[in-house]
């Protein structure tokens, strides 16, 4: 994996060994669809960013930032801008300052997006073993710290599978791995409620707030299995892949088992024997 | 923050910038106490570096991190190790491959360890408003993820206190954002179980391994402020400190206020006034 990459607005492959991101996670990320040179819904990903920087009160040069994003898109080429906001590394420890500088990194990964028939046809997905936890300190922020996702996205191999349901640990329905995701039922649009858990995404945003007000009534609630299985259409969406349909979920079919059989024998032996 | 490095055993400063630590926060890290270029309990921190990179399905090339060890503490100098063992980058996004391989950051920070007053008359600590959340499939890993020390430990900057006490979503004692948490009472040895969140730290094994055994019944158990406020002795321990008393924790003392003498005298006259 190669990458166009600015630190801090100058070219280089790598970060300070010291950095807080590599040492604590410490700091938020975008990853930004790019068409030609220009980064789709920039305004909103950097709302969210500056937004997000505020709630763990890192300072960011937003100035530098935008120019920094110009200067790497300044090819006109397609792919993906990731921004990685990083709280300047201190004294070794957790303390830092409070409204601490950050380091900004900047990745740019050449792509050309064609039509993607997942986006028509839909796509499979699976349900995760791995919970989230609660966390309302962090919720909805897209930060670094991403090891439960890393842990769900393990879970499969298979090329079929796009993505993976994720719940927190009252078993609610809270996002997939990379993506949110939405229900429809008898024209209701609903959506996890992500103050406990999970990362608000932008194109999440712009469903709630651009697209559906004009089509369907939108609720974010909080959501269990059920609701899946009751749902009449379900798709996800992030910033890359648009909204892409839901088209099936980890099969749950089953066939009698050899056990169930044998211990259905079983006791039907004993309570015959019982009867006697 | 200026450290001696190696990665993968060359010497840097730097770190891939599309490491998965970065990204991430994926992977785990050990802090050694080192005097005059010995690593104490070495043996023990890497016994647990291999079991949690086990646990989080990441290969580590033992051999190689023992090399790389020796290499940087030649010099024979005292001060901290900390060994940062991070899942290689693959393709963009959390896939990785089953066992991946991955990269070793060694950095040695030298200081010169002198008797630390604290560990004869005792810190003052403080009690975190952030809590920690439940994850039993990250419980008692020291992984990269540590955004919840950094919001707990930016809580406080007066230099009088020197820790805080994290507590769970439940309430639970767990841990402090950088030490374990013991206390007695009544000749019996407690401290927090570790399977649904906190560090499993190695001075904490070896006073329940080595130390406690012959001394006094020690207890892995839930425990809650209440167990704190009764209790006999307290102290905090991790590699670095070894174990610190705690003299004084965040007090609650309180005057009667101005709000609530108000209310009070409200109260007395609407009470004559309805007997009336």
């Amino acid at each position: 994996m190669t990458a166009l990459a600015l630190y801090n607005g100058l070219p280089t492959q790598t970060v300070p060994s010291t950095n807080r991101a590599v040492a604590y996670g410490d700091g938020l990320f975008e990853t930004i669809k790019v068409e030609t040179g220009r980064a789709q819904f920039l305004p909103l990903h950097l709302r969210r960013l500056i937004r997000d920087c505020a709630r763990l009160d890192i300072a960011l040069d937003e100035i530098a930032l935008r120019s920094e994003i110009a200067q790497l898109l300044s090819q006109r080429e397609s792919g993906v801008l990731k921004i990685i906001v990083m709280r300047e590394s201190f004294a070794r420890g957790y303390f830092a300052p409070p409204h601490s500088p950050s380091a900004r990194l900047l990745q740019f990964f050449p792509q050309v997006f064609v039509d993607d028939e997942r986006s028509h046809l839909g796509v499979a997905v699976r349900l995760c073993r791995q919970q989230l936890s609660e966390q309302p300190s962090l919720a909805g922020i897209k930060h670094l710290n991403r090891l439960e996702q890393v842990l769900a996205r393990s879970e499969w191999s298979e090329t079929a599978i796009a993505e993976g349901f994720m719940f927190d640990r009252a078993g609610r329905l809270i996002e997939g791995t990379m993506s949110n995701v939405f229900l429809v039922r008898a024209n209701k649009l609903y959506t996890p409620r992500l103050h406990r858990c999970g990362v608000a995404g932008v194109m999440r945003e712009i469903i709630l707030t651009r697209l559906a007000p004009e089509l369907i009534p939108a609720i974010e609630t909080d959501l269990l299995p059920i609701d899946i299985a009751q749902a009449d259409d379900v798709f996800i969406c992030n910033s890359l892949i648009g909204i892409w349909p839901v088209r099936k979920i980890e099969c749950l079919q089953k066939t009698v088992g050899d056990v169930t059989l044998a211990l259905q024998q079983k006791l039907t032996q004993l309570i015959a024997d019982e009867a006697r």
